[in-house]
């Protein structure tokens, strides 16, 4: 068969190990032909593509980014975009069509399938956010990274007795601050699913400085929010601030934390904004194999004849599903998670009448 | 609660981890008292103890080993062992036992369990061969350290055209070897769940080279094995040498088998044994994560009264199964995965009668 | 001898090596007794200390951040500290004192040795500015942080076609951008000792764009100035804004810089700003070489009566200089390296007529 | 002008680093044409080679190994080798030659040299041990590695109480055993530069015990040697194999040392060897550092009209002598490092009676 490939919305580490994987099963064990539209949906619009044989695939497992670039280019929000992606892939003789990408990206491959397009899906999506698989590769490889930094900024917090606040990815859920605040050991995390009280934040460090540990660290995901009614009211307000300059905000949630836990505890109080080093260069082992399963599994549902189809991870297994049900609803921290991370935090302070609440149990 | 906490058998990044959650959970939220007995169950018959306080486990989350160190005393072997612990553990006024180790470790556990000792277990070990349980702490970071050897040697093997065979840990099972082989991009893969025929390694070498690709890697699991009646007999009978020395072979089977492909195929192969590197260090944030987990949901068994339980992870829940139904049999890799390993191997070669069958599918 | 220690300033990678280092050869070698004093010289102001002996520093020499914890406090600014200062050394019974600290810090040691106080100084600087020593430890983990972001943000902006800014430590000097712009492949390189016209920026990465490459980095030192006269305007405004928040400022040079060049090509730009991780955890072996050499080079000078001098680095050997000759003025980026930078740059433009002159080069 | 470059030898993170630079210098600076020779020597005399322009070196600054690949081939060895190499440089119309590597190399360049060929030269080894230089790249990356080496097992040793035998590169000399061994916080240390007293390694780990500290790391260079009339005897005689198999030797240094030791102390003892992993992989940003500085300066070497010269380090500065001088003799590790060795190792046994001196001071 002569199947395209193509990446779409922001880079994860392990795109390039997926895209190895395809080729290489479908070429020994399928004998297929690869080409690789550039630049997402932009590439299959505008007919931007490359062969893609052993050649091309040689050596890139252990490479960050995509070999096939990547663009948030959305045929469906223009006129007549996805005609012209169906009349190229057409005119190319492309017979079937792996999609690597997240929500955004999917709804196109969605559309194109129900236009008649044989589409196979691999979720990609840093977060860990996509509903319908356990895990997506690249998160393991950004929560490495975060959970070294959070580890460096731990003996520099210490050695100044001071509060440092570790702004980690994650829009709409907090995976990445719950995986690598625990596992950097972090004094509170804070994340989308559940907003804090930045009283209550306040409460938990001073209690702490109480029992004589003099320093904390603070992870918070970027998409983290205060409740409405509590703490300062202007926080709120400079949360909302629209950010018009792309991911990293300036004046974002860790800079601003900073602040409020600063004026409200004393204590000297610094930010990190972690942002782009986190989705780049070379994947964990984990995210490897991941991505390399999910490969293999995408060229195997190709030959299955399983359109419209998504490979995902259930427990330890690949399977699939749907790409209509993968796209449908965000996948949020589990409440296990949650408990993990507030049962490693001093509560005793609650009997003492000054800790309410841990800050993410709201 | 008082309760005696315990590390025996081979040391695993994570296991301080593991004893940082179960003091943490148990001082904020039980209001436990704990003691770390020294040197695994030799702690215990010998009464060698030190309290573990909130001070004794701060900062420990991210270092490798064991705060109370490990051996490999067994005291079912020794006359009156297990009364001597039963007693001690009574005259020390220890309620409860949380065990961290491997099979031998947990079948005194069980044993104790059976003379009424209230039990709990956590299952360690670092070639993920416990059955049971899907993953044990410390095998991603083996898994991790694997993968960048494997990366190292890959720009030095180019460089010379060079064959290297790395031998990773896995006695046996091949868990770490096909997960760092994988992961790391190796061209043969070689586990002790199938015995290997050295021509046919030889073969895919050759086939490989005559594709024009100069250098390979191989990974060998230290407890892979050859098929009886293939090969060289000589190698067979040096395979049989009894170690005398320990977990790092003299003459292993990595040197071996280099020098076996070179003698077959006249490319020029070096060999590296990673040995205890593969266990020391600072755990990954997956194997930290999951530690956590296993530490936490230790010390609610103790308070659920579920003893003779070890906890386990199942998919992505953490659960508790018998102790007893952990210890009776090794869990080893998953067909799923070596097919996977098989999937990105160039097979042509058998259309033409070069290449019988891949080398660990025999 | 009794002698104290003392960590001053911010930390730095290295500082636990130098303390383990002057504390074992003082101890086997010299028979001496040390007493370590709390948070830099707050500690000798308000008699903060502990005890220094094997114990204290085991295992010390690969962790960042310091043992005897670091603070600004300059006695010399309060009103009888310095007096305060020898009166608790004379009463604690110190016979000589070791100072790990940069400009600031040094100076007191300066003045205490011009009051009679036995001090002998180990340089520490992580921008690597302080005159009369070629290196200081924590720069080479500094630039090793750096590099390591700066490869990751190559991968994702490759994949983006974009622009990504990355800020990195420098106040007044550009050591660590220089380093590890070049280690890392970085497009442009600005450094506070050549103020940059952000038109000569944004016309080399249009350059580079032209010849088909379409990501670019920019490695800028947060003390980076903007030329006067040159630009617009509204920058140098916005630079001139006092920071009163700290180290990392809100709005600093690198999401500034974005913002211009945004503006000025077209091209998707994102900042970076690394800030606090770049001073935090294990350094590397390079900087622990150093500061043992330098703790060992400390101690020796106590013995050898030259108090009043700082142990230097020239070439490869380890040597003194009296304290004031070093306090005295920055050390700037050589001219070799930023020749070395141009190198490696395009300059073919100028003949073009597009790049009158490389950005740093004003 | 037409340049060639070539690398010979032992690969080493760097050499990519190294071609780089003097390919981007040379075309952007001097216009000039380059191509590669493949295989060292080797592409010189068969008539290997690639051309090397912008596109060839894009992306290789971060990778190991050399894209031109290396050979240990010297023309010199046989019969009209030298001459061949001039025809084949004069008939491809190379005007001058970048040569990359060390001492066996080097002797090529230097009667290719005296031949009236247009030769450069840059220091290659990662044992750090060619004379006229200060470091060469590789060096440091290698350092690295040992010393992350030493940081793992340092963990597993304490959690055993065992002693720990890690085996570094060095045939001739010590600079990669002393820099990650006084790095690594290592208790012995063991030096081709000088032959030690079996038993007085196992008196140093003996009184280390008896001070309470129940583990041990010894690194030792591969080509660390015995004093004769010392020890078992039988020691001396296996040291005396002859390596059959290469770099890698079966029974080599370190297997054999932790025999001995727990023999002589009674203590359990493991070994690891690192060997090729210490050459793979990305540089460090010291050895791009380092490696692009030489890049630059040898290029333009060839400018300058400065042939039959080396590029090396004295202190911080980059300069060149003739390539003779370079070749002529082995650098060894200096009295100062090993006095620093020496400095941190607890020689109070002396005055017991116990040590007499210190391991690697006979």
């Amino acid at each position: 068969m002569k199947i395209g490939i193509l990446t779409g919305g922001g880079d994860c580490p392990g795109l390039n190990a997926v895209i190895r994987a395809v080729v290489r099963k479908g070429i020994f064990h399928y004998n297929d032909q690869f080409v690789g539209f550039l630049e997402g949906w932009r590439g299959v619009q505008e007919n931007m593509m490359r062969p893609l044989d052993m050649e091309a695939v040689a050596g890139i497992l252990p490479r960050g980014g995509t070999i096939l670039r990547s663009s948030r280019t959305n045929p469906a929000k223009k006129e007549r975009g996805l005609e012209q992606c169906i009349e190229n892939l057409n005119n190319n003789g492309i017979e079937a069509l792996v999609v690597l990408g997240g929500d955004d990206t999917q709804s196109v491959s969605q559309k194109l399938f129900e236009g008649g397009v044989k589409v196979v899906a691999v979720p990609k999506t840093i977060d860990n956010d996509l509903s319908g698989t356990d895990f997506c590769f690249g998160f393991d490889t950004a929560v490495m990274i975060a959970t070294e930094a959070i580890d460096r900024v731990h003996t520099t917090a210490e050695a100044h007795n001071r509060v440092i606040v570790v702004e980690v990815m994650g829009r709409d859920s907090g995976w990445i601050a719950i995986y690598s605040g625990i596992a950097g050991g972090a004094d509170v995390i804070l994340i989308p699913e559940r907003p804090f009280d930045i009283d209550d934040v306040a409460d938990v460090l001073k209690h702490r400085h109480d029992r004589g540990r003099f320093f904390s660290v603070v992870v918070v995901a970027e998409g983290a929010k205060m409740a409405r009614g509590t703490g300062s009211g202007s926080l709120v307000t400079e949360t909302d601030q629209v950010d018009d300059f792309g991911h990293v905000r300036l004046g974002g949630i860790g800079n601003m934390l900073a602040r409020e836990i600063e004026q409200r505890t004393g204590f000297e109080t610094r930010a990190v904004v972690l942002g782009h080093i986190q989705r780049g260069g070379s994947p964990t082992a984990f995210d490897r194999m991941l991505a390399t399963r999910y490969g293999v599994g995408a060229i195997d549902l190709v030959h299955e004849g399983k359109f419209g189809n998504m490979v995902v991870l259930r427990g330890n297994a690949i399977q699939s599903i749907p790409i209509i049900e993968a796209i449908s609803k965000t996948s949020y921290v589990s409440q296990e998670l949650i408990d993990v991370a507030l049962s490693l935090q001093d509560r005793r302070g609650e009997e003492r009448g000054g800790l309410k609440a841990a800050p993410h149990q709201r």
